[in-house]
């Protein structure tokens, strides 16, 4: 094997030893307990599941956890209702509004009705465009604050913690959803890396794919991405879930890559626990920029 | 001479004369007219002369304009209390904030006040944030409607009427401001082109933007694309506006790369004169969207 490990889930470990030590010194200053909100209408087994795990790290942290299940057949208008109830309720510091959201209620109306502020997965268009408009790191950001979506966030906290050089590398982004493609390019472009977004419409992926140093896979197709589109040495982030005869698998062919690639992240055990993690960042994030507001 | 001129002078001309007949039928029907209200403080001279370009143009066409200038020394909260003014006054349908703004006054503030409904523009994270989150084109949007930065939505009115090819294509945007290059790179990506963003820090740019089927620079570095950086056949959109030896040149060192380009905007006469109309495209879209909210 040449690649090394990127080890998502003893990074998470010691992340979340950081964020005890934050956790309890927010508690004891201000005695607030930073609490979630997940919000879901009806009863999809992922997200069921999602939401439980999801309460499992919270709670495990001393974190508030509030779990919102409303019925499949929810009105637009009583989905509202509850966001808006969420948003003005101040024991509540972060909302996470599950997918899939019912036929008949536009996506757009409720993301948009979260307040930015709460906005703990960086969904709200104000949230992404801020992350869009936002400066080089290092310079003056020219915008508020904001929040970004947890996945791509643990992937870039990978990259950063294990010191691969971002500033000045091409950064091949392969799948473009807007909760993990795109940010995660915005988030390596403010990193000064030279970014490349590719999708089901690329020619020759293979041939972009082999120039990037780093490499980001976020497009749902078990293994597409194989050791003849990596080249050596290159870093790979799989932010891939895809399940093939039960059995959990990326959008990088493990095994073939491993063996061409610098640094590549296993799944699972890669991206997967830095996106709980960075969601409990945010969420404390959340509760203290709502200190001040 | 191997390049097609990408002839944004004859373009604007023929689109002025379908605006035109929008403009009427849409003043006949509501008997409203479409109104922008541009706000300066200070008085930097390219900013004067632009808000002149935008008062003839808007006048030529039957549209309103109104300019607020503020003095320089104005404060923050003034400022704001005259964007809350026109957002609250319902003959303006579009406003838009030049640059300069003065110091010790946060651009943030004064961009985030504007009604995204009036940001014509599209300076307000919301619909910098829609943009990036929207779906491909062709598919639904999956976000409210949104206003496009005019000078990258002319760029791509021009790739468009001139029948070439986005889709699959390797798109190389060379500069990443929030006005420009940015939202260029999202609205290709939306047309399904492949997509790379460069800047100051990328390496081998030209190796880069060999690759380009479409190559964009919108970096302000005078004739920073030469030749031997262009592919034979690539179209390329020169957004640059520099000044050298008193004579406006563009990003693109154009006597070298029309011998090479298929397709090449010249500086002036490319992208300049559609920026103009995307503006006015802009207002009257404003205008629409305002009856009815």
């Amino acid at each position: 094997m040449a690649a090394q490990l990127f080890d998502g889930q003893a990074l998470a470990k010691a992340m979340r030893k950081e964020i005890d030590a934050e956790i309890a010194a927010f508690k004891e200053e201000y005695h607030i307990t930073p609490t979630i909100a997940v919000v879901r209408a009806g009863e999809d087994p992922a997200s069921v599941s999602y939401a439980g795990a999801i309460q499992r790290s919270f709670e495990a942290r001393g974190l508030g956890f509030q779990m919102h299940a409303l019925p499949e057949d929810i009105s637009e208008a009583d989905f509202l209702a509850q966001v808006t109830r969420l948003n003005q309720d101040s024991a509540i510091h972060g909302i996470m509004i599950q997918e899939p959201i019912p036929k008949g209620i536009r996506s757009e109306v409720i993301t948009e009705a979260l307040s930015p502020l709460k906005d703990i997965d960086g969904v709200h268009p104000v949230n992404a465009g801020r992350l869009a408009q936002a400066a080089p790191t290092g310079r003056p950001p020219e915008v508020f604050d904001f929040f970004v979506p947890a996945t791509p966030a643990g992937g870039l906290e990978i990259l950063k913690r294990y010191n691969i050089p971002i500033a000045g590398q091409h950064a091949v982004i392969v799948g473009r959803s807007r909760i993990v493609g795109k940010p995660m390019a915005l988030l390596l472009l403010r990193e000064n890396a030279t970014v490349t977004l590719c999708h089901s419409r690329t020619r020759d992926l293979a041939a972009i794919c082999r120039q990037a140093d780093i490499i980001c896979a976020a497009v749902g197709q078990p293994r597409l991405i194989r050791a003849e589109m990596v080249r050596p040495g290159a870093a790979v982030i799989d932010f891939g879930v895809n399940f093939v005869d039960d059995k959990m698998v990326g959008d990088v062919d493990f095994d073939g890559v491993q063996a061409v690639a610098g640094w590549i992240t296993p799944v699972p055990g890669g991206t997967g626990p830095m996106t709980n993690i960075m969601l409990l960042r945010n969420v404390l994030e959340a509760a203290r920029r709502q200190l001040s507001s």
